[in-house]
């Protein structure tokens, strides 16, 4: 019977080259976070649907794939809903599974611990250029400490990791939540208009400061807070070099300075490590969307990019809503899919790769001799090349020109010797 | 709301002991057969539901995870059947992704394609020890090569990377589906009884040559025909050395002088390569359940298994079912569950992993020490070390029994100077 060739739309095949890239990328993120002490983990593509559609997930709740019930269990003629049919869905994140996997492993896991997933999410959203309904994610947290020594670590890890990965050029923008409330605060705006503060302040790099200003305007809010809010914008525009100590300054009371120490402590240990290639600038418009987040935020933004390709924060407040016992934590999810699209695009070339040598076999040699060239082979794939045996074709020179499109430069060529 | 802990039933959370077993074989086998020329591919997790269920699959076809129409799609009132409520469904192997990324990206590889595969299945099977409804499958497999070169390589390659994973002593069996079925037409019995037959015959390691004679005798065959195929198996004891030779003798004109050099060719050339660590022996008695296979055929048994950990096979019609073209092809799995179990058991170590160092930080650390700190450790970790850095705990001869128990055999420990 024939087959459909096509894959299940809006997902795709992964052909051989974008497979190099992808296996290059996930093993440099193992390498560099295993250095950190980081342990890998994997939870099944599968959750039982109640975790998947419990609020947490917000809009994702609405992008479920979701898996019918099966056997005896499956009642179609009395079904009144979707609910009735399914019990299984894909999952749409990695952090729900994390959570779940944290709560049903603790007693075996370290403390704190700090944790590698990467692997496929699953979201049936309308498919559109350059995102697919299944696409890997990569998440790495620090489950259990208070300390900002994990945003230090997790910072430092990622950091290295880019760098590993051949960015020359990136920034680790950095912000507590607890700041851009204390902002928001000492402009005067009311504590339950924070948030919709916060998405207009969010747009800044889009709109510029007039536009956040025209806009919070337009909201309603009233122009003497709105005044005092740019105006740290503003007066941080002339003190760039040292904004935390700017802000803090200006703010005086209205922020704690042990929130000011926290984050200095933080930018002073990364940038200790750095080699030049990043660095880590305070940002006070930083908002990041997930309303989780309770402290420290973060976003790395490539220049290549034109945005950012991997965040976090610390949320200390949702492991507890899921398992009952208040955690700590601090997490970064790195934009696995945006690195593998733009080293493809760049043409980039994996280093320390093994010459490619492709061996032509003319047709009708003997066992022995047969047996001689893979010995050969063999031993120039121990020293480290890669060697590609392949059957002499009538056409040679295509042949060759095929394989040279694949990589292989050089060949040795065998003949049957003369009889 | 609370999160039910446990994984989906049948299913489990990957700890990381066994994550790092995983990645290194991951590892291992990508590095192995890209010295061989191979490419790794993937395909997503889901399939359209008709590639799934067209009878190719066999009884996994009634294990599959179905998953549910979305939107409008989805009406449930008038649904019928199952059917009517499912577009797509996980895929319960590799194969049938292969066959279909084949015919989809056909005009862009390389031919002969030589292709990796390693990714989760699902099956919804009866839940018991050691298998799971989400596990790995490792397929590699050489399309559009009708040259036993194929198969040479492909054992060849699986050979080694077993050797890789510190395999010290397996066998490779090979047999034919040409030879098999020489054999049974030698004896006597029936073209349409020989699939009864070799799945008698399939059960000699576990019945004995006389349990094989008695349950052809009970299924029914001429007594004529059993003892001419049992007194060939008995031949064989006394010609071990050379089974192939001895098979080709006493067959004489029912078997193709080409099989036999066919299969020759592959032993020894596969032979010629070997390090001492394993041996490639004709089995007349190697049978393999899929029907599929055309020609050769081969198994790696592995002495602590106590059975197979991968086979595989030619299989120069299937792909043509699919695609309507014909394309010869010859594959192989490997036990890729089974082989991370056996090392798990064994308490297997990784070799050249890093010292393992935890840094154990003092609270109250000034930033600058802090930054001097984490310059220490990041220098350590380019060197090759895994470093750990952690804040000190009270409790600080706990706190290393514990780290010691994940590994950490030095640590390193950080006070606030005295001021």
């Amino acid at each position: 019977m024939a087959l459909s060739k096509k894959p299940v739309t809006g997902m795709k095949d992964i052909l051989p080259r974008e497979m190099e890239i992808r296996d290059h990328v996930i093993r440099i993120i193992k390498d560099t976070y295993k250095k950190f002490g980081f342990t890998g983990i994997e939870t099944p593509c599968l959750e039982n649907i109640e975790n998947l559609t419990n609020k947490q997930g917000g809009e994702n709740e609405k992008l479920i794939f979701k898996v019918m019930k099966r056997g005896e269990k499956l009642d179609i003629h009395n079904a009144e809903s979707e609910n009735d049919l399914c019990d299984l869905g894909l999952r749409y994140d990695l952090t729900v599974p994390l959570v779940r996997f944290y709560s049903n492993n603790i007693s075996t896991l370290p403390s704190p611990f700090k944790a590698l997933q990467i692997g496929p999410s699953f979201r049936a959203e309308r498919p559109q250029k350059g995102r697919y309904r299944q696409f890997y994610q990569c998440d790495i947290d620090i489950l259990g400490d208070p300390s900002n020594l994990a945003e230090i670590e997790l910072i430092t890890a990622t950091s290295t990791c880019l760098v590993n990965l051949g960015f020359k050029k990136f920034e680790v923008r950095i912000n507590d939540r607890r700041i851009l409330r204390a902002m928001a605060s000492y402009a005067g705006f009311a504590e339950d208009s924070f948030d919709e503060v916060f998405i207009i302040l969010d747009k800044m790099d889009k709109i510029g400061l007039d536009g956040v200003k025209e806009e919070l305007s337009a909201h309603g809010f009233a122009s003497d807070a709105i005044n005092r809010y740019t105006d740290l914008f503003e007066g941080l525009k002339n003190n760039a070099a040292d904004g935390l100590r700017y802000i803090a300054g200006e703010l005086g009371d209205s922020l704690d300075g042990a929130i000011v120490n926290w984050l200095d402590e933080i930018m002073s240990s990364v940038n200790a490590t750095r080699t030049g290639a990043f660095e880590v600038v305070f940002d006070p418009t930083l908002v990041r969307g997930m309303s989780y987040y309770t402290g420290t935020i973060f976003e790395i933004a490539i220049p290549e990019f034109g945005g950012s390709c991997g965040g976090g924060g610390r949320y200390d407040k949702m492991v507890g809503k899921f398992t009952g016992q208040d955690t700590p934590a601090v997490g970064f999810s790195i934009g696995f899919e945006r690195i593998v699209m733009l080293l493809l695009e760049q043409d980039y070339q994996i280093p320390n790769e093994g010459r490619k040598v492709a061996f032509l076999v003319e047709k009708n040699m003997s066992a022995d001799r047969l047996g001689m060239i893979m010995k050969e082979a063999s031993n120039m794939r121990n020293a480290g090349d890669i060697v590609l045996v392949s059957r002499m074709n009538k056409n040679k020179k295509f042949q060759k020109e095929q394989l040279e499109k694949e990589g292989y430069k050089e060949f040795k060529e065998f003949y049957v010797e003369s009889r």
